[in-house]
Parts: structure tokens; C-alpha cells; sequence
């Protein structure tokens, strides 16, 4: 399987991903979930995948391909007037893609795929998309600030209590790591090394990106750490009393 | 969907269930998932269940009706020489009652049902079961010391994280709850009331039985407490420098 979060704070958006990839658990391969656009001063795209391999890279590789050819320019993300449209795109590619994996209909489910895309164009704010193996999509709002796709249900409920809109960029990694360091002990499917991706808002430029390997010195210190802390606080609580 | 949880300590065994059934999110209800049968000094025997409630009632039903009138009891749950074969009887009358739902074989899955079996027979030690829709089972073991059927997801990292055999009977409750908890924020299908058992081992009769309702001052004790147990626990860790 896979996880990914795509987080929107006050100061921006923060993305993690995993990198497993598995076709049965004698077929582990480390791929890449996370993609970015960018052209400087005008414009940042991210877009993490998670769901059939086969989909997720024909999908970027048309979002590719059409952001590098001149010719074949219309439409591309790097071109898309908004970040709606751009969400559009993903979710048409996306239907394109399946399509012509199951024209027939027949077992289109194998083919699914997800996407969560997040950036922001020069003028506009900030936005955050859930997009749908059918194509359609849906965007953060203040109630729902992150969306979580692959292997959901571990990692979920840290994210939702310890969120705040008014969280810093480090204190985000921090809770990310937590999340996915809980999916991490419960899912086989889901391994590491994590990739992070930070935007600032209204910079255009990507702030920092970094990939997070299993010797990581901050990752151990996360993970060891939440262990005693888990323990600290459980202990913390009265105990039942008949 | 539902939780339940059974779980193994040196001390005896634990149990609890929520009791939420929904057929769509209009169609709630509240059902007893866990039932019990003892011959005090002899056998105790506790059995969770999760999936589809036609099929866990007929299952139960037919376990009860074979346990109480004199000329169907064999087999019967109050006869069977060992958990084992205790085990092997619930497996047994589970696929019966998914054979008569569904003879032809044809949406087979959609009648599925998981249980836990627990117990101790006298002169034998307790044990656990974990019994599939397909009337196999597996028993837990000192690597895995508990069983969760249903919505399990959300509740495992801190039971993996905090489980330790020796944890008194009081502790116990204390993680379970917190398991629960997780659980109940997260996901809807899984509802108040808890149902809690107690089994001490070789007592052969059940030491405690409750039920946690929503203003349970217990239960809200560590609602409250875990929410800002886990926030102090956060913040205690590093924050990511970049």
C-alpha cells in the first residue's frame, strides 16, 4: 500500500510521503510518491499518488510529458489558470489513464488510484485536493486542513488531535513523523525512507525537501521518543477502579 | 462495524466490545456483542462478535438453544471437552449459518462474521481464540497476547505499543479504554456503549461485568485525560530543525 498527508497550516502547506511500493510481500520496490512543479515567482504543484503503481506513474508521466513538450502544452499543469484547474487536469489524466488500463469496465477497481495535490499560483491562495480514482475531487477547508490516502486508519488519530492551524513548519514534521511512525509499526506495506516537502505561502518556490532514511538521526529520536512519551502518558491516567 | 477486543494477561482475561450495528449511517442501533457462558467452578467461556448481525444472532442463538434444551446438547458449548474443541464448535456452527444464508455460494462475503472465543475449562488453561468467517481459527500466543476484530485499526498502536502481560486487571481496563477511544473518534460505525468481562484465571466464574455508558466518569476520565496526555506527550518530543 502506501501513505501520504498532505497538511495545510497558516504559514503554508507540508507534504509526506512513504516510498513502499509492493505487489505481494515478495515484490517490495522504493519508489517515489511525491512529485513537484515549479516555475519560481509563479508557481508551486505537488502531487502525492498512492494506489496501482502502473496508474499513479503513467499518470505523472503524461503530467510530464506535458509539461516539457511545447507541442503538446494544452493542457498542461504548468499552464493551468488556477489551482482548480490544475486539479481538473490530475482528475481528467487520471480518467484517461483507467480507462485505457480497463476499457471494457472489467475489474477497473484494480486500476484505481488516488491523489492528493497541493500548491498555489501567483495571486491566489493556497489550496489543498483530495482527487478520486474516478476523477473527481474534493478541497481542504478549515474543519478538514489535511487529507491522508493508502493506509489511512493508523496514523489518523494523532493528526486529528494534536493539529493546529497555527502550527510551525517544525512542529509539523514533528506530528507527521509521529503519524507515519505509528502506520509504520502497524502496516508492513508501508516502509521507509519518508520524503517531505515544505511550500511556504506566497513564496513560489519550494522552501525545502528533504528524504528522511530509517538511520535518521531526528526520525530515531521521533520514533524512540513517542514510545517513552506513549508510555509516559498512559501511565499518566488513573487506573480502573472496581 | 464494530470493536471488540480480547486480551490475554497473566492474570486472566479481558474483554470489550462496543455495541453499535449500523446497516448505513440511518440505521443504528445498539446490539449486545458479547455473550457468556459458565458453569461456575467448571468452564467459563466468552464469546465477541463482529460482521454481519443476522449471521453472529443466528450463531449465538444456536450455541444458546444447544446449551440449554436437554436433547440438543450434543454438541454443545457447556460439553466441550476442551477450549479447543470449544473453538472448533463455534467455527463449526459459523459456517453452517453462512452456508444456509448463502447456499450457492453468491455473496457469500457479505454474511461473513469474526469471533473471538475466550475461556478456561477446568484443569486446562485459559485461552484465546480468533474464529473466521470460514470456520478456521488461530489462537493467540505469548508474541501475541490479544485478538481485535472489526474496526481494528485505529486502536492498535498503543495496544501494541503498551500491552504487557503482566498488567494488572485495572491497567488493562485502562488501555482498552484508550484503544476504544481512538477508535470511537475516528470512525462512526463503532459506538457507546462498552461492554467489559473480567476472567480471572482459575476462578471458573466471571469475576467482573460492565458497562461503560457515554457519562461514565471513568470513561470520560480518560477521554479527557489521554487527549491532553498525548498533547504533553507531543510537545515533550523535538521539534524538527531544518
Amino acid at each position: 500500500m502506501t501513505y501520504c498527508v498532505g497538511l495545510k497550516i497558516d504559514r503554508g502547506l507540508v507534504f509526506m510521503s512513504d516510498t513502499r511500493t509492493n505487489a505481494g510481500v515478495d515484490n517490495v520496490s522504493v519508489f517515489r510518491k511525491m512529485h513537484s512543479w515549479a516555475k519560481p515567482g509563479e508557481r508551486v504543484l505537488v502531487l502525492l499518488s498512492a494506489g496501482n503503481l502502473a496508474t499513479t506513474q503513467a499518470v505523472i508521466s503524461l503530467l510530464e510529458e506535458r509539461s516539457k513538450a511545447p507541442d503538446e502544452r494544452n493542457p498542461t499543469i504548468l499552464e493551468a489558470p488556477s489551482m482548480y484547474q490544475a486539479a481538473r487536469l490530475v482528475g481528467d489524466t487520471v480518467k484517461e489513464v483507467i480507462q485505457q488500463s480497463a476499457p471494457t469496465g472489467q475489474n477497473a477497481d484494480a486500476f484505481g488510484a488516488s491523489f492528493i495535490l497541493g500548491g498555489q499560483i501567483n495571486g491566489m491562495e493556497p489550496r489543498l485536493f483530495l482527487i478520486y480514482p474516478e476523477g473527481n475531487f474534493i478541497e481542504s477547508g478549515e474543519d478538514t486542513p489535511f487529507f491522508q490516502i493508502g493506509e489511512t486508519k493508523y496514523g489518523k488519530p494523532i493528526l486529528v488531535r494534536a493539529h493546529e492551524p497555527t502550527m510551525s513548519f517544525e512542529e509539523t514534521v514533528k506530528l507527521l513523523l509521529v503519524s507515519f511512525d505509528s502506520t509504520l509499526k502497524s502496516n508492513l506495506s508501508v516502509g521507509m525512507p519518508l520524503d517531505l516537502l515544505y511550500y511556504e505561502r506566497d513564496s513560489f518556490k519550494i522552501a525545502m525537501q528533504k528524504r528522511f532514511e530509517q538511520d535518521d538521526s531526528y526520525y530515531r529520536a521521533i520514533s524512540d521518543g513517542w514510545s517513552s512519551a506513549l508510555k509516559t502518558a498512559f501511565a499518566s491516567l488513573p487506573d480502573f477502579m472496581r
